[in-house]
């Protein structure tokens, strides 16, 4: 097999576009928001301490955290230990960096034995629009 | 039966005591948010002709109307059909003004042949708390 100077050429440039394509492909994935809905059932016996420490690691999260950008967690009045979380990451990266931070380690050791259930749905907005500070 | 100064009183200021309460249990249940989590199923498809029509009907909805707090529409990745709404509103008379307005009845007009079922549910915030915009 031989190289020339025209075939070397193409395919460096073959090279470098391939390379361009996949770095804003991946680039795109990192930016992209992660938000889903998790459903969560809750040990009744220990349903406001489980509040009060998921309320802790909202707060800490929202105002540390530059890539956690929503939460809207509430309970159903007919049926309390059954819990709705509204959840906004900024991206892939945001939600890993999360996922390490020690509050949320934290809350995930505190309430371990509190989670009955745990059902996570990726989920797309239609519409996030409010007037709440 | 006979009445005394005293008795007549008595009864006066009974009656405005009862009427004070009454008058504040009523203001608070005015006052109270109404915050609920609408659940629906959509025909498939007409599935984008009611996203259309749901966000219009939030995005006036929430600039026309003080007592509209919060709308976070979502539909499921991978169930496009189902789609969860959490809605906010300042009191039950500012839910029940907006259910009169122009833009919630063309909303119900034009997607009634396109919603499958819906489920409402009373809902208690633990914490709504973002950062979007």
């Amino acid at each position: 097999m031989k190289f020339n100077k025209n075939s070397l050429s193409s395919f460096v440039l073959f090279t470098l576009i391939i390379s361009f394509v996949l770095e804003n492909r991946i680039s795109a994935q990192n930016n992209k928001q992660i938000v889903r809905i998790a459903k969560l059932v809750i040990d009744s016996a220990q349903l406001e301490k489980y509040k009060a420490a998921l309320k802790e690691q909202m707060e800490t999260a929202i105002s540390a955290e530059p890539g956690v950008l929503l939460y809207n967690a509430v309970y159903e009045k007919n049926n309390q230990t059954h819990i709705t979380i509204l959840e906004v990451y900024a991206s892939d990266s945001a939600y890993m960096a999360h996922r390490q931070t020690p509050h949320f380690s934290k809350y995930k050791a505190a309430t371990k034995d509190m989670v009955k259930s745990l059902e996570l749905i990726d989920v797309v907005p239609i519409g996030l629009v409010s007037k709440l500070k």
